[in-house]
C-alpha cells in the first residue's frame, strides 16, 4: 500500500492510499479518514460506497463527513467505484464499466477479467483496512450513495452480522426494476435473472435476507426516483419482511452531494450510536 | 442576473449566479447561500473571498460552511477572484492574472481594462446582493483564505463600520513584503510602492486603519507560511495597533481547503456572535 496524500483535518488524518489489488488485477485507490484518537486505540470503521461516475475523491471534497467522525471517533474509508486503467474495458455510458461497478463479480467477457468489486469491497481491502489503520474490525457500518447505497445494501443483507448498522442516501433498491440496473447487471452477469438476485436488495430481502434496522433518506426532488430509484420498492419489501427501516423522503433535495452532505452528519450519529461496542 | 444552478441543501438554497459586470467589464459568477428563514426576515451576510486560482466553486464544494450558516441564519456569498474570458488579458503564472485579481484596481496596461476587482466587490456586488437576496446589509462580516485572507483584511480596514466582523483563514497580511504581492502588486499597480499601501493590511494599521477585532487562523504545516504569508507580521502590527487580534498558529495543518474547512464552523459561529443585530 503506497500514500498518495495525507491531510491534517478536523484534528484526524485525511489520507489517500494505493494499492495492487488481486480482486481486479489493477491498482485501486481509496480514502481514508482517522480522527484524533488514543495511542493505541482502535476505532469503528464507516463504510462509504459511492454512486456511478465517482471516485474516492468525490465524497473526500464534498460529504462533510470529517467534523462528525472526528466527533464520533470513526474512521471514514471511500473506495473507488471500479477498476481503472487502460487494460480495463469499458462502455461508452457513465453507468456501466469504469466508475460504474456496482459492486459485483462479473461472470461475462470482456468484464469479468477485471470487475470484482464484490471482492474486493467484501474480502479484499477490509483485511487492508484492518492491517494498515487503527480500526476494530469487529465494529464496522456501511453506507453509500446511489449505485453505492445500492452497494451498501446488498453486502449489508449478504453479511449478517459483519455490520452493525447499515444506512444510504438515494439507493439504487432494485437493479432488477430500473435502467441502471438492467444495462449493468445484464452486462456483467449475463442474461439469467436468476443470477442478479443476489445483488438487488428487494429480491434478496424477498429471499430471506434481514437487517437489524436501517436509514435512508432520499430527495423527493431528486431526477431519478421515479425510473432509477423506486425507492417505494425497498419501502414495501422492509415492511413486507418487518424489517424496521426509517425511510425518509425529504422534500426539495436532489440527488446531488448537496444534498448527501445535508444529511451525513446525522447519519454517522446514527451508525456511531450503534458502533459504540 | 442570471441563476446558473440552485441545489436545496441543509434547509436552505445554495445557488450559482451570473451577471454583467460594469467595474470589469466582464460577465461574473458567484455563489450565495440563503439558509431557510421566515418569509420577509432579512439575514446578515458573511462574504468569503477566495484564494489564488479558485473560482466561486472551490469554497462552494468544499467549504462545509452550510451546516453553520443554516444554523446561524447567515447568508455566505462566495464571488470569483478576477475577471475570466478570452477579452481579459492573462499571464502564465498561477499567481497573477486570471484567477489572481488581489482585490485591486489595475492602474497599468493591459490590466486596468478588466482588473477592478475592489471596486467589484466593495461596490457592485453588495448592491445586487442588497438588490436580490433577502440579506441585511446592515450586517455584514468579512472572511477569505490566502489571497482572500488578503482581500478580506485590506477591505475591512479601508472601509471601517462597514463590517461588524473580520475573519481570515492563512492570510497573505502583507503584500509589500512577499513575492506573490510583489509580483501582482508590481504588475497590476506599477513600481511606486506607496500606491501598494492601500493594498497591504500591515501597511493599513500603520497607517491608521483599524479593526474592533479579528480572528485568523494559520496552519503551521502550510508550505506558504514562511515565504509568503509571515502571519507574524500581523501579530506585530495588531499588538503595535492595539487591535485585539486572535491569531492562531493550528499544528499540522497546511494551506488547503481541509484546514479550512476544520475551522470553518468556527469561524462562522464567531461572525454570528458579532452579526446578531
Amino acid at each position: 500500500m503506497e500514500q498518495v496524500s495525507t491531510n491534517h483535518s478536523h484534528g484526524g488524518t485525511q489520507g489517500v492510499y494505493t494499492h495492487q489489488s488481486t480482486a481486479t488485477g489493477t491498482p485501486m485507490t481509496f480514502s481514508v479518514f482517522v480522527p484524533a484518537h488514543a495511542p493505541g486505540a482502535k476505532l469503528p470503521v464507516l463504510w462509504y460506497l459511492s454512486g456511478l461516475t465517482c471516485t474516492h475523491a468525490n465524497v473526500t471534497e464534498k460529504g462533510e463527513f470529517r467534523a462528525a467522525c472526528a466527533e464520533h471517533g470513526i474512521i471514514f474509508v471511500a473506495p473507488d467505484t471500479s477498476p481503472r486503467g487502460d487494460s480495463v474495458p469499458d462502455d461508452e455510458g457513465y453507468d456501466f464499466g469504469k466508475g460504474a461497478g456496482f459492486y459485483v463479480n462479473a461472470t461475462q467477457a470482456p468484464w469479468a477479467s477485471h470487475f470484482h468489486m464484490r471482492d474486493y469491497i467484501e474480502q479484499e481491502l477490509p483485511a487492508l483496512i484492518g492491517a494498515h489503520f487503527p480500526a476494530d474490525m469487529a465494529r464496522q457500518g456501511i453506507t453509500g450513495h446511489s449505485m453505492g447505497g445500492h452497494g451498501a445494501l446488498t453486502i449489508a443483507l449478504r453479511n449478517p452480522g459483519r455490520f452493525q448498522s447499515t444506512s444510504a442516501f438515494s439507493p439504487i433498491v432494485s437493479p432488477l426494476a430500473c435502467p441502471w440496473g438492467e444495462k449493468a447487471l445484464g452486462g456483467y452477469l449475463g442474461a439469467d435473472k436468476a443470477a442478479w438476485r443476489e445483488y438487488d436488495a428487494c429480491a434478496l430481502i424477498e429471499d430471506g435476507a434481514r437487517l437489524p434496522d436501517l436509514l435512508v433518506d432520499q430527495g423527493e426532488a431528486d431526477n431519478f426516483l421515479g425510473d432509477q430509484l423506486k425507492t417505494h420498492l425497498l419501502v414495501e419489501a422492509c415492511a413486507k419482511a418487518a424489517i424496521p427501516a426509517s425511510i425518509r423522503m425529504q422534500p426539495g433535495y436532489d440527488h446531488s452531494y448537496y444534498f448527501i452532505s445535508s444529511f451525513m452528519a446525522e447519519h454517522i450519529g446514527w451508525h456511531a450510536a450503534r458502533l459504540k461496542g
